[in-house]
């Protein structure tokens, strides 16, 4: 088992009806919120009007900022900083999925911040004291109700970058799986991606004796592969919900990652297909994920291996090539038939004109992947792989 | 899945020579300390003069209390608690196993109370604001280095209370693995069976659609199972003592109740054990588990059989009442046979004399039990069948 430090003092209040405590949790912290929303669905599906019924009777005044979209964007960020400064905002306030939550730790930086708060993206400044951050979460995906990072994009540089910091986990987050009864099919499906390949992450690696950190992996995909299936078919499953959104924290909050490595190439890599073309986070992941599998499998064959036994239920008696690829398929077959994910990148239309581009800005920050460490070359391959 | 609300602040220092990390800790809260210890193995095995070099360092200044004993006693609480007003300490710094840890948050929250201690554990008054607590963990077992559980024995009047609080989580647990390689047999056998009994008691429940719960359990089961009596056989094996160590932590940190539902009437009839016997905490409930179990398991043979399977590695073909008694039997066997606990009160020659008095005590605070709720008849019966 590899050292670490876990700490993640995010407090969690999850369960049916449990909306109604973001008022009295909010006013703990701060009479005064910038309450930040993505599109028009929360407006549509009530929980705007309990989330705001909740802060007036709480005594909070709320200045509002709406329109936050999927992979959000550096200028929103801005703004929202700009009205923090100008109006006194003593808390951060984001209702809706990663794509709100990740813009809401920007702003809550940006606030505290006298530069750009590109900056942090950068990686040229780290936020002092930023503002405190709570969550109303409507979407199971991105695990951000729980941790440190924000990811934004810069249409202007036409990057998509990752932030992390330990003064940017929420305070709060309250997860209500009734929230998300209304979340489409689609939706649905990216953010089952999106949690699978946030455990594939931390779960592929060499360290040697990590039975709790495999084991708690290897629980939270078996969850995953058990209830996506079901919210799809079945919208209003409560248990479905509730068991992909704990999924959804307990995959990015740490813990999987504690005595573990991780390698989050994939990620990188999956970043660019949404920077350059606009495709949604789980989207881009379901098409990466497999290739990036098959590209590293043999540096850890028993790993993968393992894989398909304890995930996918296959065979252990089978060979443990077999059984790697066998898992590997496994996955790219849920992604493309179970959950109706495109697999490709030419069911996207896109096609190879970009890749070397995209492999180039991927390597532009820091190396990559740590199961396997790539090179430009290996990178344009995987891309490549994934037409 | 229940409702919950998780939130556990306690900062994490796993691993390797991590101890070098208590001085910048501690004096990052406070920089003066209550030095809370045990018996002289932190002396004979060289990590109290590791404490002191680190806090000295880190210009921390000590005032020492040694001498807490396994099963402490409130007569300590008190004693540390007038220390702390006296001397005005900052932060009670404990390094030692459960028990140190236990007395040091209760001697916190003494420190800052005007009254007796030990009327939290009455149930007569709540910590306000209690002093902070940091720990470097010397035994694998209670879990106490990451929730705000404190158990106290009060010799004068024959009992054994835990006390819960959400002011009394560290704030900070320095666990380093190499710290238990001194450890003796018995102990960590003790202590394997104490971290196996809190998961037993968060695991048989009767909540339904608790996949993540369920797995996350029978893997930190499994875990103890496989590394135990390899740290018994061999105790300086870091990844066995570092698998045990996050065990403890993972138990008993809120994450397995989280979403499920705790039973606890095990620990309060072995509670009894301690304060009527003086039995060590992981002795009682390796003799009251077994057969505790023996008398619910009816109640939801499914689960029971469940866990014959998915952590005894039953074959799930098999009749579900036979795998559950099967799963019982291992249980009991791997106490008695592969970490060689006692597994009957006669054992410890221990008659039936105070089974009375035992029952009514366990019965006075509260009622017993989730997932079969006792009447002092049932306790009489799972202490004789005990004996």
């Amino acid at each position: 088992m590899e050292n670490f430090v876990y700490h993640n003092p995010a407090k969690i209040i999850f369960g049916k009806d449990q909306i109604s405590q973001v008022g009295a949790e909010t006013a703990a912290i701060g009479k005064k919120a910038l309450l930040l929303t993505g599109g028009a669905s929360v407006k549509q599906n009530g929980v705007y009007d309990k989330v705001l019924a909740s802060l007036d009777e709480a005594c909070v005044t709320v200045v509002e900022q709406s329109g936050i979209v999927p992979n959000p964007v550096i200028e929103s960020v801005r703004e929202g900083a700009e009205l923090c400064k100008n109006k006194n905002i003593e808390i951060v306030l984001a209702v809706g999925g990663g794509s709100v939550i990740d813009a809401a730790k920007a702003i809550a930086a940006g606030a505290t911040y006298d530069g750009d708060p590109w900056d942090f993206f950068k990686r040229i400044a780290v936020p002092e004291k930023p503002l405190p951050v709570g969550t109303v979460l409507t979407l199971s995906a991105t695990g951000s109700e729980a941790n440190g990072n924000t990811v934004i994009s810069n249409p202007e540089t036409g990057e998509k970058r990752p932030f992390y910091h330990s003064t940017l986990f929420p305070r709060f987050s309250i997860l209500d799986p009734a929230l998300t009864f209304t979340v489409p099919k689609d939706q649905t499906a990216n953010g089952a991606i999106d949690i699978l390949s946030h455990v594939f992450e931390q779960y592929f690696h060499n360290v040697k004796a990590t039975p709790l950190q495999d084991g708690i992996a290897e629980t939270i995909m078996r969850t995953v592969i058990d209830n996506a299936p079901v919210a799809i078919k079945k919208p209003d499953d409560y248990d479905a919900r509730a068991n992909l959104m704990w999924s959804s924290t307990l995959a990015l909050n740490g813990l999987l990652v504690s005595g573990a490595r991780g390698d989050w190439a994939s990620h990188m890599i999956g970043h660019e297909l949404s920077a350059k073309y606009g495709l949604a986070h789980g989207a881009a992941l379901a098409i990466v994920f497999p290739n990036w599998m098959k590209r590293v499998y043999k540096v850890n064959i028993a790993k993968f291996a393992r894989f398909a036994v304890n995930v996918w239920g296959m065979d252990k008696s089978t060979d443990a090539e077999e059984l790697a690829l066998g898992g590997i398929e496994a996955t790219n077959r849920f992604f493309k038939e179970t959950l109706g994910a495109k697999v490709t990148l030419g069911e996207h239309s896109i096609d190879g004109s970009r890749i070397d581009e995209m492999a180039e800005s991927a390597m532009s920050i820091s190396s990559l992947g740590s199961l396997v460490t790539f090179k430009k070359s290996d990178l344009v391959k995987i891309y490549e792989s994934c037409l």
